[in-house]
């Protein structure tokens, strides 16, 4: 399975979210706590929001420990917003086209989980992205492929219905192969601006998930922090596992959730798939 | 474009292919002479028949100039059939699974040219990928669906007739897409034991196709040529562009034609789509 | 050999300068004009100063034309000093420790050329080496075993003496080692602020070297060029060969050359290496 | 720190050696059970003796693991002769030209272990070196300094008197830089015949080292065991640890001792560092 975190707030060095934290992305690529697997080697990925519109990728089929580029970027680029994976591939191939967060016009995407018996539905679910999305499909995993189906869905104009409609396709498509659970997911997926994160699997069993607590109870509560007394008021982290020990900075997103961050206010709903009779 | 060679006969080292001839594949890969493009760096294969059923398969994205891998590889390993393609991207990524050539069981298969247009054509042409089959992509390149559409039209029972067949389907879906020359190509593909390849185009006028003349003779003409006294009778090169200027060496493929070598024998047919109602 | 760019001026996207001029660098890696080699395919990198004292550095072993992360990171970044290289190497290996280029502390380093016959010289450059430094050498080539020598003659206090005495240095153990012609270079370097560009060699017969016009007079002289209108006053390239065509833009530096641009205005000193009788 | 497996009987195709057993190098290199740190992913080695007098080399700067083309090259390479390493990097950057086993002519050399503090004695250790081997000299590990260093004092004629000297060596300039342990090693050298292989540690408490028992005795003790049917009387392993948990298969080396495997026959003894007032 693989490690995410996703980023809001004011603008901060992608080295101080990767790097710096105790338990970084970085270190949980070598030594992830709470994955299904401790190490997450098979690629890695940093999608950034700078000056333009559309996000910059980083993607690179290295080790995250071991790339001397990332270092590099990461201390000398910042963002307001900030995706960031580390895999560990389910069987597909460890190539650059395979690596999260995916990318759609100004939207970033990654997962942390699969598509069982992906070998069984992939034609299936292939066909049912839309042929005009078809062409831009570049790797071969199943997140790309329920990253295309979301977009088929309406992703740009409803996030949660889209990822919804698209969960309940993937379930359907499953089912009528025989597969009993067909989905396991953590996912976000933001244009930017707003960042949106599930927690669902059809076993209701789900990979962690994690959310930062308020930023300004949290400098009250440790006034020696450094790190949390430069984050601005608004900043947030929604994360596949803590970044740290400190007491009460983590929140568990429940079971069957859509987490809406938007200018430092989270909101939470209720998820679950949604059959749409025809796609599109 | 790129640029590839077949070897079958007795066993060689591969560098005896890739690395030592004055035009050798790898000179190629910096300086081709023929070529739409005199680079051919953007990823490289070869695929040699040892002493398994399977083939083994070298797949680099680094130049094929650069590569220490492939030269330590081609200074050990020998065998009496040899596919090896330098790699000239129209687009796709270049990452190991789009690289040349491709297998499936004991079948390999390499193409120089391109599926025009093939954003617009490449979702007819992946729903016509035998279901079974269609798992196995793993790359994003035409040359691989290409690959698959003659595995699905029965490559392995008869691969003129399976050719013919993809190919036809190409032209006809690219024609309904309004592409004027659907396809260009030289392919090669073999099951380890016989050699076919196809020069073709939709608008008649095909990148070049060239085989070794009969070694025997050749041998008589240059009494003191190395090479030539080592290779075996029934070895046969068969080639995008000649290895070397040697006189009388090399025989030009003509249009519209599939070359078949086997056992130290060439045969030429005449070739030409073959529309079928229904894929298989 | 190898084609590199120096801009210093006001911040621009990196890809301004690597991917959009008509001859760009990128450019230059596959059709390189003035190069002795036209494909300089062994390594790319970029150095760039941004809000850091400290520049950033990119190093990759893919030819600079296929590197999808270099295209992102060249959208994102901007800056006031660019340090670009391409390489075509003369014999040592292709790994991101072999690319330009070099850091130390804030300064850049890097170089087109050779150190003629290195394996034989390279140990009594390596000894004159200051011992402090020495264990900061990570490759293997020439060129950075040339940049730990500048720094041991005092590149950071007082740059044109320090490299001409690297230079005696190396001419008097090559001809030491009966090397007739024992540099051959153009050499760019700068702490942020400053950049002092040389050519020279040891046979006087130089590689190309241009710095970029006046950019008011140009400005003047072409009223439609955007990319003129768009840099500040004091905008320079000091460059291998020209970026482009236009009548004017580009002034050749003569042989034996050290020239310093500093705040938009260029100085042009003559260079010649200078021996000192022991090193440090 | 690293792990590696060294080979001699009768041929086996490399898969057999680093995909098949239980606790294979490349499990290992996943999840090592007595290493240091449990992941090995900085890069992989193998060297095998094939058709020729020199060996193949394949260096990989991807986890072992993903590597597909180790997977394809071990498919079908077979030799009676074969050194593998999987690297955990001690501070050295992460290229093929780091990774073990390194060559020179029919040698080859690995290590698993370091160098203390290795950035201040590198240079005095580096000018020790003979200067005919150093230009032969790529990377910049502590690991083939080291084997230069044995090269240098003889390594070609007498294996033991050669590393005793180096060891001697390492620990006095160590011990000049107030370095108080100044080496950690397993090591193992062969030229394709014999294999010797060095248990040592400055502090008397090295890094584990095996050798498989007798394969004859081991046969009778599991007649079901096909793998055991297979190999032949003569075939030995010397492992950093076990490939699986076969009762008795494996004899741990002591401290301090200089292993010689030769056509079947393990002969122990005793190692400690040899002074030479100077080298060579």
């Amino acid at each position: 399975m693989c490690r995410w975190l996703a980023y809001s707030g004011s603008p901060v060095l992608l080295e101080d979210l990767l790097f710096k934290p105790e338990n970084s992305l970085v270190m949980q690529s070598k030594h992830s706590r709470l994955g299904v697997e401790p190490i997450n080697g098979d690629g890695f990925g940093v999608g950034w929001y700078g000056a333009l519109e559309t996000p910059g990728i980083y993607h690179s089929i290295e080790p995250a420990w071991n790339d001397r580029n990332l270092r590099e970027l990461s201390a000398q680029a910042s963002a307001g917003r900030v995706f960031a994976h580390i895999r560990a591939t389910t069987g597909t191939a460890v190539q650059q086209t395979n690596c999260h967060p995916f990318r759609h016009d100004r939207w970033l995407w990654m997962h942390n989980g699969a598509i069982a018996d992906f070998s069984s539905v992939k034609r299936d679910l292939t066909l049912a992205v839309d042929a005009a999305l078809f062409p831009d499909i570049e790797g071969s995993t199943d997140s790309e492929i329920f990253f295309f189906l979301a977009l088929t869905f309406g992703l740009q104009a409803d996030p949660p219905s889209a990822v919804a409609r698209a969960v309940a396709l993937i379930e359907e498509v499953g089912r009528r192969h025989g597969v009993e659970q067909p989905i396991q997911m953590t996912v976000a997926t933001t244009d930017g601006d707003t960042t949106w994160a599930f927690r669902y699997s059809s076993e209701g069993r789900s990979r962690s998930l994690f959310h930062s607590a308020d930023i300004s109870t949290l400098r009250l509560q440790y006034p020696d922090n450094d790190v949390l007394q430069e984050l601005s008021d608004d900043a947030r982290l929604v994360v596949s596992e803590p970044l740290g020990d400190l007491q009460g900075a983590w929140v568990e997103v429940p079971e069957s959730t859509c987490l809406i961050v938007h200018a430092g206010q989270e909101e939470l709903r209720e998820f679950s798939p949604l059959l749409v009779s025809t796609p599109k």
